[in-house]
């Protein structure tokens, strides 16, 4: 079996650049280690920056966001017990983000996939990509019990942060920046009403909470917890109870509470590999570096990587150029860092450290304050929030 | 003998009190533990905010000031080998800083005291605060072999943070705050040309460094070095190499040495008292907080706190109202932890952390970079810079 890009892992970063990729007309095979049905199943966020929307468009998959994704033009900012709302359309000349569940648009790409007839292996066991280095890169897998090969000219490993991407290549050639943040996050997901139009970030010395949503009937709750703390053993009325004493009367109010569809602990983690490319294996997304969930930048980051990757292969076909492939790395790092720097920011000015001294713990409340005093402050938040400008 | 105000400490912020005071017609006496050539002789930082330079014009203390002091509409931030101008000026509508002297301006307030005949009290042996829970506070000192006392109605603790004042407070009856960071400046005044108009905040990965000023003839430059350094380790000319390992090249070529008239190595602290006032005893400055000098706030932020007390005592002589005076202490800390808030964060910032990761390091470079390619995140810089509003 031949293709020209062989993508291992067909999560959203995968099968987006498959469709990019389709639409330049460079055929692609995805090898996925799972079931589709696994990959459906995965709870991730779903707070798409503008320029995540145009690429979702420009891959022929955004009908259905389009029609169902909700627009947010602001969100709210709890802290002392006072919401304040953070304006995003004003500061930042009209922006906003798109809210819709990554679970639709991995369904929405499945699908244009499907009706594109492009080559999707699942359940494809032991995938390996192989001679990245050399002019004839492979990846092999086995499936039914069969060893196969692709034969390939580029191989795009966009398989996750545990993915055997980033694992093939020797650990001296490259660079690893990480930090584990001391608290992970519960996640409740419900099929009740959400508490407003906008999501809610609080503050609280009891921990960081987050009132987000998927549609106007599905929500998604997030609490600070140890990570000692094990999802089993927080009950649902347990976890309602904690969420309301993190938020203040009015939104404590409106919150409908229902039985969980699901819930889990996330750890929170900075994570940054240099370079992203190896010869002719490219990293994608969660392979290549992981933020934590604090601002929603993990697809959004994925989203721009692909939609990077996808044009400089493009470039590459069409031309015969190598200038954007050899530009890849640098370009898709230099916005890694800066949503990195984002993210790391906006997680220490929302969680409550356990190691944090009186201090500190007064910084992260002047730094609030200084949000929604300083217009300017404000307008800084909401330029990353909204994603800055593709480069 | 007996006083309205009984100011403990002869610095800049006492005698700026103890002008706008008298400019109100509150009679006041000023006491202190040093002689009037020791306070002339500390050298300190010199950058006056607006609002420091106005509350010098009303204490009548600004002419000399007005005539010598340098208007600085920018400064130069340099790091990864670039210089980048922070445009001060364009930035906040036209605002800027006043580069003059500490000892200078402590020179002109001891000539309009001197000048309006106002009592000091210098070489005050066993300075104590009394019964300042009461209504009838007095200052008991020892001069000549003797034991005196003054009564008064007030007290402004403008000691510093080594001083009596806050000392004399019973523990239970404040919160402290603190920050003690892991390395110091080593400070050389020389009367040689500085590097330029502006000044130069350097983040370098040898450690901080800051080409300062106090006027057109005299320069002031900081190193960051470690705490266990002394400065009588430091020859001059080691300190000059040092320095020009931490510039551009361009900045190198302007550098012009000469032998240190002083070298010192000051430690960096944040530290914040609460409250600021206990019956009949104000704290003012340093004696209720410390900032790490990066960004200048320390002077800054005592003359807004007695431009405050002035206020209310002012009020409260005038109308006998306790309105201000009770107030005082939320508005001086609300302004304060702006300003801890500020030192803190440009202090992290621009040094090197001996503690800090590889991600650590990444995440400071990537809010420089951040400083110089958002308007909004250069806006945020430079707002605090030239101080904000009072409120």
């Amino acid at each position: 079996m031949r293709t020209h890009v062989a993508i291992i892992g067909a999560g959203p970063a995968g099968l987006l650049l498959g469709q990019l990729l389709y639409q330049a007309g460079i055929d692609n095979t995805l090898i996925e280690h799972r079931s589709a049905d696994y990959v459906l199943g995965r709870i991730r966020a779903g707070v798409l920056e503008q320029t995540t929307v145009e690429l979702l468009e420009r891959a022929g998959a955004a009908g259905r966001l389009h029609k169902q994704g909700l627009l947010h033009q602001g969100f709210e900012l709890l802290f002392a017990g006072q919401r304040h709302r953070i304006d995003l359309h004003g500061l930042t000349g009209g922006k906003g983000v798109v809210v819709y569940g990554q679970s639709e648009l991995t369904r929405d790409l499945m699908a244009a996939r499907a009706a594109a007839g492009l080559p999707t292996i699942y359940e494809a066991a032991q995938v390996q990509p192989l001679d990245f280095d050399s002019s004839r890169p492979r990846v092999r897998y086995q499936q039914d019990g069969q060893m196969r090969e692709i034969a390939c000219d580029f191989i795009a490993g966009c398989d996750g942060f545990h993915g055997v991407c980033r694992a093939s290549v020797p650990a001296a050639s490259m660079r690893c920046f990480e930090k584990v943040y001391p608290f992970g996050w519960l996640g409740l997901l419900a099929d009740t009403p959400p508490v407003g139009e906008e999501l809610v970030y609080a503050h609280t010395e009891r921990g960081f909470a987050l009132c987000s949503q998927r549609s106007t009937t599905r929500s998604r709750y997030y609490l600070q917890v140890p990570l000692s703390d094990k999802a089993e053993a927080w009950s649902d009325a347990a976890f309602w109870q904690e969420l309301r004493l993190r938020l203040d009367p009015e939104t404590r109010e409106r919150l409908v509470t229902g039985p969980a569809l699901e819930k889990s602990i996330a750890p929170l983690r900075s994570f940054v590999t240099e370079p992203m490319r190896f010869g002719r294996l490219f990293l994608a997304g969660d392979a290549a570096h992981i933020v934590p969930p604090t601002g929603a930048k993990g697809l959004n980051l994925a989203a721009s990587d692909v939609g990077f990757l996808a044009q400089a292969l493009a470039q590459h076909y069409a031309e015969g150029s190598q200038q954007g492939l050899d530009g890849y790395s640098a370009r898709s790092l230099a916005r890694t860092w800066k949503a990195q720097r984002f993210s790391w920011w906006l997680t220490s000015l929302l969680h409550s450290a356990p190691d944090a001294s009186l201090f500190d713990a007064r910084m992260q409340r002047a730094e609030l304050e200084a949000i929604v005093h300083s217009r300017a402050a404000a307008r800084v938040l909401a330029e990353n929030y909204v994603g800055l400008p593709l480069q």
